[in-house]
């Protein structure tokens, strides 16, 4: 079976499919989608949405980090990240889907804001209370312990980890004082999920790449 | 096992789990979460989110249409409605993905632009845009055929029934010919899925709930 990965090394959603890949140490070659206009072209070419990821599988090409995930879980690859119990399982999916509907949609916008130079100060502070909702979803379901479901990781983790990550960024750019001040849970979990070794390598990637975008 | 569905008759995502209860023909009250204060607090005490749909199972609440529906399918109940085959369930949750995220995401904004006095243009305009692009992808993954995956009503359909049908509501409202011209597979394909009998049970209880709030 051979695999290819279009990624790219500061998206959110790509760093979610490395980290499960790390983690259940698999063989894909990762490219970086959009760093020529030969691998761009091959991007389109398979994905009419043009986004990454996109997982090339076998010759087929599967858009969207949750439906890859869910699909290297179906194959059986590696070690599984998906735990079998139907009721963890649900929550699993309930966390991934808060972070990508209720975490990433907000923060999204909130990055379009980064610049102090013509900010819309209204559009940042309902994001930031958009935002500080879904957050407190999430805290709701997480309890504190370095794993957010079964005391392992799971596709929850590779979710969560490179949102959080940006999550905490929010703090310095937006001038907001201690991001996790709400949720406690939340900032026990964070800590504790980086020093799980996958996770510390996807961190240390998606850093890297903020870094340089930034010029730091 | 008890179960009991915090519902709105007119929401496309709890008339997604209607749809996969029917056809799984399982056993659920379902109720209407926001027709009375008890209810309401009832669904508030439940899910932090305080959203439907909320399935309460086995005294235990969970939210998120999607999340509800994959619950259902791990647990085995009633016809399965999620394919076996990794690479045709990679492809329901897919489409279902688009639906949720392409689809759903500028629909929601469009219906607040109903009523023409206040309508802000430049925002219709870009929502219809969005619309149209995720419409595209949808089509590019829909063959034409009365269902999306596999020949039998799966989850895919679950979710894209009732977008589909709120999607066909945006001509009228906003002055579009025909919403299907560029998708014919798609207009092929939803004209071929209203034949099953879920799914028209399922949006004739959209369409008089839409007519009750239209004054129709």
């Amino acid at each position: 079976m051979s695999m290819k990965l279009y990624n790219a090394q500061l998206s959110p959603f790509s760093a979610r499919v490395r980290l499960a890949i790390y983690a259940k140490g698999l063989d894909v070659e990762i490219v970086d989608g959009f760093s020529s206009p030969e691998l761009e072209a091959e991007l389109e070419k398979l994905n009419p949405m043009h986004k990454v990821p996109t997982l090339l599988i076998d010759g087929k090409a599967l858009p969207e980090s949750e439906v890859i995930c869910e699909y290297l879980e179906d194959l059986g690859l590696g070690t599984p990240l998906r735990p079998k119990d139907p009721a963890e399982a649900a929550r699993v999916r309930l966390l991934s889907r808060i972070g990508d509907l209720y975490i990433m949609e907000p923060m999204t916008k909130l990055f379009g804001q980064i610049n102090p130079k013509g900010r819309d100060q209204a559009l940042v502070d309902r994001e930031l209370a958009e935002l500080a909702k879904g957050i407190g979803w999430l805290g709701h379901y997480i309890d504190g312990s370095p794993y957010a479901v079964g005391g392992k990781l799971s596709l929850a983790d590779c979710t969560l980890a490179p949102m959080l990550f940006f999550y905490e960024q929010i703090g310095p750019m937006f001038a907001v004082a201690d991001v996790f001040t709400n949720v406690p849970t939340l900032k026990s979990y964070f800590a504790g999920l980086k020093n799980d070794p996958h996770v510390a390598r996807v961190l240390s990637e998606v850093d890297a790449a903020l870094r340089k975008v930034m010029g730091r």
